[in-house]
């Protein structure tokens, strides 16, 4: 069987944590194969350090999937990595960086199904030399082809209710001048694709939020709805895309509304992922749509104060390779 | 026992749907005595096209209690409304405004308990010369003293998840703008002071959300958070209020997050709405905060497609008329 791909992320962080406390428990989860991309000697540390009696062995992916019941197989990186939880190290940059690098390929190349990314610290890399706005746009740089890159769509995702949020990490104030025709229809082409390719979805049904209190209210508070996301939507419609909004952004999420659709696209990073972390508690998942691999990551961060000392939750980390397990399967 | 006030709201909307249908089920739902403000051949009529066998009495606040086990006390508008279901009628929004103002004189002086509105529509009452922005502004103007006039301080709650917005109908692009120190801190103080006086709660904690996503992120998400709202934070802390933030608008709304404040002061619309709508169905309540009465109001509008069906939803004006018997009982 064909295994996921595991990025072992910062390991000051709580990534390598979660990871290993899963695959301890991998049998009970009934957990699908998977190889870690990290380093060998620092996950069997950091594995100690937690009082986890995990072999780990050096793998590559087609021998994981064999050696899964076992040991926890990773593909190896060379370089030093000390186990010093919630000490970042500028030193281990490196292998976190050719970790991921690997792990696109060898899902690109098919040896394994979809990535599951752990958290990095943007901060620790930059002082390494790194040079992406974030882990999603270093992972589209590594999917271009002929020297373009695709356009990464960030999707929340927790059992049925998925949001998108058009802008991510900007300013309220710059929203506005971001929600352009463009924005919103290249993204609509991305959701409405991948939830048929990814999810299964035949006939894939998006609501979209508006961006004022009550959609704008016939244009009496805001008129980007009627200057920008209506035109935009009737153009997508226009395509095929199942696209019904602007929706009032608080009222589309009362439960008996989004179950309408099979995903939300908002227009601001609040607007999309309130009503996951409202729902999720710990188990929210976040999903690259737009990329020609399968991408999910768990919904947390490194946490630097809760690193190595095993109370880290593994539900959003779980349901992350839940999710890619679902998406690759459907998919294949 | 001193009853309840309900203002009957737009006629030709849901509201003297749902009033009747709560009437009918008195018993059953164990709830207090209120008297409605509004019209008895209406409500005659309307209860009749329902099907809902209800007398309905012209009544004072000083007898509805008595009355209320076997008929529903009116406290009669004088004027012509006429029973359409989902045709507004400017010629009925005299009534409508009555309805209001009486209902208001009747809590300030004591003859009821608090006020439960039932939504109206501004566009009808507009035609008939009504001038306030909105319900809230209408409420907080009857309860000026000496010519000035309250803040009024919106709050959504259900159960023990409630949120304050800052701002409320006013664009996204408008928002940065509107959020001054100045503001913030009067808010707090209403906030605090109805927390203690309204719900009985001796030390409220109030969770104040950032406006950018990651509550700016030290500055480089947007710099609103470090330039006003830390400052008001802590002339607000100064002052004694236990506010706490800028919290990240999204994390914030985890459960585990949440439940360790009383309420959330919101930066905007549907930073606030959303978490509520999210969690509450169809009973969420608005609490108008900052006025010298107790007012709630259920969480929809008029809803003129439903009007005269018998399918409008009772639960969020049931849950009002709850949170308001509960914040008159704890503040007696």
């Amino acid at each position: 069987m064909t295994p996921l791909a595991i990025s072992m992320g910062e390991p000051a962080g709580i990534g390598p944590d979660v990871i290993l406390a899963l695959f301890a428990r991998r049998a009970e989860l009934r957990l699908p194969p998977f190889i870690v991309f990290g380093h060998t000697a620092f996950l069997e540390a950091r594995a100690q350090r937690l009082g986890l009696a995990i072999d780990v062995v050096a793998a590559q992916p087609g021998n994981a999937a064999a050696l899964f019941g076992s040991a926890l197989p990773v593909f190896n990186i060379g370089g030093m990595v000390e186990d010093r939880p919630g000490e970042p190290d500028t030193g281990a940059a490196g292998v976190v960086i050719a970790a991921i690098e690997q792990a696109v390929s060898a899902v690109r190349m098919g040896a394994c199904r979809g990535l599951v990314t752990a958290p990095i610290h943007k901060g620790v890399l930059y002082g390494a030399g790194f040079t992406h706005p974030g882990h999603t746009e270093f992972l589209a740089a590594l999917c271009a082809e002929n020297g373009v890159e695709p356009l990464p769509v960030m999707m929340l995702a927790h059992e049925d209710l998925r949001t998108v949020p058009l802008t991510i990490h900007v300013p309220i104030k710059d929203v506005p001048q971001l929600i352009t025709g463009r924005l919103i229809l290249e993204t609509l082409r991305v959701i409405a694709r991948d939830l048929r390719a990814r999810f299964g979805l035949a006939a894939p049904r998006i609501a979209v939020a508006g961006l004022n209190p009550h959609a704008g209210e016939g244009g009496t508070i805001g008129r980007e709805e009627i200057e920008i996301i209506i035109p935009a939507l009737e153009r997508a419609r226009a395509e095929g895309i199942d696209a019904v909004g602007p929706l009032p952004g608080d009222t589309l999420f009362f439960p008996r509304h989004w179950r309408q659709f099979d995903a939300v696209l908002a227009m601001y990073h609040d607007q999309a992922l309130i009503p996951i972390k409202t729902v999720a508690f710990d188990a929210g998942v976040n999903v690259t749509l737009g990329l020609p691999i399968v991408r999910t990551s768990p919904d947390h961060g490194t946490a630097f104060d809760l690193a190595g000392t095993g109370k880290a939750s593994t539900s959003s980390f779980l349901a992350a390779i839940a999710m890619a397990d679902q998406m690759t399967t459907k998919s294949a």
